[in-house]
């Protein structure tokens, strides 16, 4: 399914629960938010964006402790779990989906090669709050490894809702 | 001049004056900041991105008053100058740039037709605080307005920089 063709389907799930969303970005920097506000309508079911581009933005922004930041490092699933949280919170909303990674050409190293992307998920439902978190390695150079993140981000939380 | 290479003449500016910048998107929903993080390195001088895209957020975060809002609509060069304001203020940057606009298909009048954007720019350098407003009719579909909106708001930081 192509990125625009899996936000017209989680559209219509969120509408037809009433239900809206936030995103919380940090590698892909406003491309998830701008895919989702491509659509039509999208004001309906899509509330805000935090671009967290700085650890400082991390935790002012989205009340992340600067501690976690500092030991498990930006790019983390504690990292990425917080930022969805913090943002499903301060936005008032259901669904809340993070990114946070490596996107290159600088700032890899051993342990976190570029292209590691750490995503969070936090989806408040009937029967409580579901929070995941997810590690991927992608390939490509900086624009490549962004899209892919967004692109992930999205048909996994399609994939959350439909289950 | 592309988008991209405005933004690399932009963001050798900051890097010199070692300033950094915030963006505050409503109707572009996230594409100037995924403009300017497209660029490797901008961590450096991009600090963050509030996507305010219902008039809650546009107040809770970014502190614009639900009474200016109110009076001038959400669209209009108060609301502009708030958010570019608010923005520069929480992201403690010198420079923040801010649109809020009708992208279309629906939601324009007759006194704010499709396509009309408005534009905050507030630059605080060593001669104090300027900050402008601009307004702007845009012809072409959502997404035409919405890279119109972008490219225009990068465009106009420039020459202010270099003015």
């Amino acid at each position: 399914m192509s990125t625009i063709e899996t936000i017209k389907v989680l559209a219509e799930i969120l509408r037809s629960r009433n239900w809206q969303m936030a995103a919380a970005e940090s590698c892909t920097g406003g491309l998830v938010c701008a895919a989702l506000t491509e659509l039509a309508g999208s004001s309906d079911w899509f509330e805000r964006g935090f671009i967290a581009y700085s650890n400082e933005a991390k935790s002012a922004y989205l009340g992340i402790p600067a501690k976690l930041i500092e030991m498990h490092g930006a790019v983390s699933e504690p990292t990425a779990i917080a930022m969805a949280e913090g943002a499903q919170v301060q936005a008032g909303v259901n669904i809340a989906i993070s990114i946070t990674g490596i996107a290159g050409p600088s700032g890899g190293s051993i342990e976190k090669p570029i292209g590691t992307v750490c995503f969070g998920w936090a989806i408040r439902g009937d029967s409580g709050n579901r929070v995941l978190s997810k590690t991927m390695h992608f390939t490509g150079d900086r624009q490549s490894v962004r899209e892919q993140a967004r692109d992930f981000v999205l048909s996994e939380l399609l994939r959350l809702l439909k289950n």
